[in-house]
């Protein structure tokens, strides 16, 4: 990175649950900001937020805002990046979109920086930040793959309802208050709020995330499919996906089978690949209860692995735990990351 | 059955989860008791239980108290079940025992009446009923196992804490509460009671059941290992399990991966296959968004199956939703189910 550059950041959807997060994020990491716009749906418009110190008043998202803009991260929604990313494009921005928009067009690379950063080179004006649940399994995923190669992938999700906006963790949160007091509760977000029906998210378990597909998958598992193959570059890996929304309000846990290319590596090998891939954390000790908690990764960037153990039959398979922030490395924190790779590549900026 | 037999059962922890559940039962089938004895550890002796509209009072569990028992129900705890089944066994009664103690002993059946009501023939006095989270699985196995052979499986749970215990309901409830309070929390029994750390179960997911073993997996998921091989008579199926308890107090789910011996059944096949299977009720349209969810199957005896769909790439794969009520398919009924089979099949009575 050349020393001392600045850029003039723009923020849309500055007062979601992911946007939030999106603010700290540039705060913790430093980012080099020489101006920071924030930007949202007229509804929102007016609104002051607080930004290192200074209080900033939300603006509408116009084409015209994008004037002068370096890089535009995105986070209010398809319709809204479907709508304005190419406007910000026109106008000179690199977008970092963080809605599932543009994560399948061929020319858009989606990208973690610990396993594809190579891809941001080819980026014609937007970057796709992957759904959240995709993150964390493909920073697990890669060193395992490096080592030994990926044939299979079946995940079975334990998801928080942070993923699904602010409005949803209300919703847990007064209905949980709800049930403890025997009232009589009404749900009318999750597990999907443009769904017909909706259900009790609180001491219950929903394998529901997003509309269903004609297949019988959700669009979240289906996420979870194509973008691990986009992510991992091979199409011709097996992912299957079960998604299911718990009532936790931030950290997604995973549940993965992985069956790999070359057999005979031991768990002990698969947790020594592991604890050296980048953004991992291991943590991996029965012996004293030591395993990744979504309690315990609120707040922190990293992608937690544990209860690695090889399958017990397959020589070639390998169950593991992931657990990460849901906001933070699958949305926010890998947002940035992208920004920041854009600057060391040399990709924006002098 | 011959008509108008009734028989002296004795329940061993009729004060637990699972022995309320167990009178509830045999309330609801009208199970032909002559006689009913609640017997329990010297500290719950004493205690006053209504059933059926009369006040049953629990007696100490002595060997001497079998005598002249036909059916001795046992739901409390390993080491009280190998104390005294013998004891009861030797007074002439069949037992009937909810515990792990015997589950794995070649001598003794692990019976679950929809699958291998058969072995019930072999019992020498003792019948084991297996853990809850098989129970439910291997319903929802046995008829794609009969229609197309099994292979592998592969679960995820999603486990109820009432599956610990009484107590374990009230942390949660009682962590929950202090949890919306902002207070603080000390965790006493979840994961596992009798390990060295307890963590936060209110909006969490703890990957843990029961104590580690030195393979790295804990015993709940051997027991769903061992279990299932045995019920289903194959030592040559492919078994893997992780097993997370969730903050739901009664109901697991199951996200089940099967690879079957015949491929080319579609999902449609298979769901119709589930829908005649014994003791199974399918919930499974995605257009309607209808599963199976624990909050409805709750009081309810039936193993519910949906999110029924191929794998998008084993054209011999399929991933199901199973979910019921673990304290009753998942133990007490299925114990009073074992006891009609043995009076049906003529093993005990006249």
């Amino acid at each position: 990175m050349t020393k001392n550059q600045t850029f003039n950041v723009a923020l849309v959807g500055a007062t979601g649950a992911v946007g939030q997060q999106m603010l700290k994020t540039l705060v913790d990491k430093s980012f080099p900001i020489r101006s920071l716009k924030l930007l949202s749906s007229p509804r929102s418009a007016g609104k002051k937020i607080e930004f290192n110190g200074e209080t900033l008043t939300v603006e509408e998202a116009t084409p015209e805002q994008f004037e002068g803009v370096d890089i535009a991260l995105f986070s209010a929604g398809g319709a809204v990046s479907k709508k304005l990313a190419p406007e910000a494009v026109k106008r000179g921005a690199v977008v970092i979109d963080n809605t599932s928009a543009y994560r399948q067009d061929e020319e858009v690379p989606l990208v973690v920086p610990e396993v594809n950063e190579d891809d941001l080179h080819k980026h014609q004006g937007i970057i796709a930040n992957p759904n959240c649940s995709t993150i964390q399994m493909v920073v697990a995923l890669e060193p395992i793959k490096k080592a030994y190669g990926l044939k299979k992938v079946i995940v079975s999700t334990y998801q928080a309802v942070s993923g699904a906006g602010l409005g949803a963790v209300d919703e847990m949160y007064e209905q949980t208050q709800q049930i403890l007091n025997e009232e009589d509760i009404s749900p009318e977000l999750l597990p999907v709020s443009k769904d017909k029906k909706h259900y009790q998210i609180a001491f219950n378990a929903l394998p529901q995330i997003d509309v269903f597909q004609d297949n019988g998958y959700t669009f979240e598992e289906m996420k979870m499919v194509n973008e691990t193959k986009k992510i991992l570059r091979d199409s011709s890996l097996a992912v299957s996906a079960t998604c299911v929304r718990l009532p936790v309000e931030t950290g997604h846990s995973e549940s993965v089978y992985v069956e790999t290319e070359k057999g005979g590596a031991t768990a002990k090998d698969v947790q020594g690949v592991l604890a050296e891939g980048a953004g991992i954390t291991l943590q991996d000790d029965p012996a004293t209860q030591t395993y990744p908690l979504a309690t315990e990764a609120k707040g922190l960037p990293d992608v937690f692995v544990g209860r690695v153990r090889q399958d017990l039959d397959a020589e070639n398979g390998y169950h593991l735990w992931v657990v990460s922030d849901n906001l933070l490395k699958g949305a926010a924190y890998n947002s940035v990351q992208i920004a920041e790779s854009l600057v060391k590549l040399g990709i924006i900026g002098l």
